[in-house]
């Protein structure tokens, strides 16, 4: 069958190249007469991919030699427990800026766990709007400071990171992972889910400064302790071994494609297709987010009668699109629009856009 | 290329019927023009597997009703946590068996948060035992009961399960899920990594009786809490996809050779197979584990004259054998003869050791 036009907000369309060299490997993996999902993660031919695809991340990303890079399971929502669970420490705070969805909810589990400071709230905006960086302050006492690049649900993204001096920056990348250069200097972990530019759902890539390790809670739970899965290298216990692989066919198809810096040019221009058509649209559509901190990866947009919105989707539908419904919690509709998004994809969207506009005007 | 006999521990074999599956679905899944990896959790694809899915367990393991069950991720590992994160309250006890690394490692993270009290501690035996259930004591206050139900590395298995009257009993079955019948009505909850009878790594079975639910702490982190995940059926944060398809297409395959029944059944004349080759070998080979409670899934053993295990995971390696070697903490050699191990490779096992044993005797 045709493949669908695929704009979901993740799990979401990955490189058709890359399901078709796991087509050819699936059943025997490079004529070792074994799949990788069936050679143990304490052998050799698992540990070669592994390492490749660390290279891949430390040389796409620029990452520095003292960083840790390794993958863990649970999702990205694994993560806002287990950042306070290192790093927030007794009689300190944690700097968190409540920025949509899913910085709310890793401050909801910090405030679980220790003592918490909300340097930014979006709420009064219903999180249409990013802060300023230079705005923000910081605790006197603070342990880090902690940002969302890219919130999904709501479409909104950093253009600038803060500056927090000597206080950890610690960000979620899950959305605009690997798709623009980022100055990974600046921060003190980055992680991600994999599901939206990377691969497969069942990983999180983590990527982290190791002197951080110092300033850790003691007594942690293993699975929780990033210092155990620093001393590892990420295989303190089983990984997600078919979520690693893949991972490593997309970054080589992000390097054969461009690199991140690739990645970020095409995402200006396809992003771009797509607001110049609500923009353009004399109100027809209309995007609810400040222009300033607009997604590339997720464009969240609404059609003025609200009542076209189900027809929209329907014919939308009919047309192989798949993934242009907002998320539940917000409504309306979002097109995302990851790295491995073929651009005639984003053209077909932005052609369908303009044909609904006229027609329903 | 011919398949290797693959006695991994896990990662390990999976049927080759599976594979083909896969790789016949992986571009384009049932013609619905995408990849089952690149579509939405939230989407009717993914929830019609998924459903599925569940319903397959609940058949092969006669689930009661008022059990949930999920996946989650982050392993076994990650449940050595979240068990005494919601279950271990304040001024009561819980009561771990140590019985083996496993076993151990999460008695260790309980420590960490909370009280516990060892009922049995192997230790001096090198861990080549496990107690007579009847023979255990539970504490008066005790929150659950804890045992590992195969330990994967010391190749030990309960045979009968300790009754723990009204203290929910809790059981790591990550190394012998789905090998066998189990009465899940007397468990308050079982778990298991499926990377070894089930499927990829990357997703961890949870079967939990609801009522376990009342008994949790309060203000959990949001990954760490049952009730979230018990909530959401298992879909609160975006799952372990790949993992949780090829699971399912296991489970129907388990379904398809006898069910867990079957299973059972043939992992009795299997183990037998090579337990009788050690037994019959007049001390050539020997056995380190307690007859009582030889592992029908992992297969310790070792030559009376150590120098020869070097050669025999040579000539194994020689003759298409993967996996023979004994986990790096314990030493010596390891037979895993998961569910999906075609007899063949057992039976090609059994007469490589006999040939081995009559060349170097």
């Amino acid at each position: 069958m045709e493949r669908k036009k695929n704009y979901f907000a993740g799990p979401c369309v990955l490189p058709v190249e890359v399901l078709k060299e796991v087509e050819k490997n699936i059943v025997d993996y490079q004529g070792n007469g074994l799949s990788m999902i069936e050679a143990s993660h304490r052998g050799g031919m698992f540990e070669k991919m592994y390492d490749e695809c660390i290279a891949l991340v430390r040389e796409l990303y620029s990452v520095p030699e003292d960083y840790d890079v390794y993958f863990l399971g649970g999702g990205a929502t694994l993560q806002f427990t287990m950042i306070p669970f290192n790093f927030l420490k007794k009689n300190t705070t944690a700097d968190y800026a409540m920025t949509g969805v899913w910085a709310n909810k890793a401050t909801e589990d910090a405030i679980k766990l220790g003592r918490v400071n909300v340097i930014f709230d979006g709420k009064d905006s219903k999180y249409s709007t990013l802060p300023e960086p230079g705005s923000l302050r910081f605790s006197d006492d603070s342990s880090y400071v902690y940002i969302c690049a890219n919130e999904t649900i709501g479409g909104l993204e950093w253009k600038e990171y803060p500056d927090t001096g000597n206080i950890p920056l610690i960000c979620d990348m899950s959305s605009n992972y690997f798709s623009q250069p980022v100055p990974v200097e600046k921060f003190s972990m980055i992680y991600g889910g994999v599901q939206k530019n990377l691969g497969p759902a069942g990983a999180t890539l983590i990527i982290m400064k190791k002197s951080m390790l110092d300033r850790r809670n003691e007594n942690i739970p293993a699975y929780l302790d990033y210092g155990r899965h620093s001393k590892e290298k990420g295989l303190y216990n089983t990984p997600p071994v078919f979520s690693i692989w893949v991972v490593k066919l997309v970054l080589e198809w992000i390097k054969a494609n461009g690199g991140v810096k690739g990645m970020y040019d095409r995402s200006l221009i396809t992003s771009g297709m797509i607001y110049d058509v609500i923009d353009n649209s004399n109100n027809f559509y209309y995007s609810p987010v400040d222009a300033r901190f607009r997604s590339r990866m997720n464009i969240c947009f609404r059609i003025r009668n609200q009542e076209l919105e189900a027809k929209f989707l329907e014919e939308a539908k009919n047309n192989g699109m798949l993934g242009l419904k907002g998320h539940r919690s917000v409504g309306g509709l979002r097109a995302s629009l990851y790295n491995s998004l073929p651009t005639s994809d984003v053209e077909f969207l932005r052609d369908f856009m303009i044909k609904f506009e006229k027609e329903n005007s």
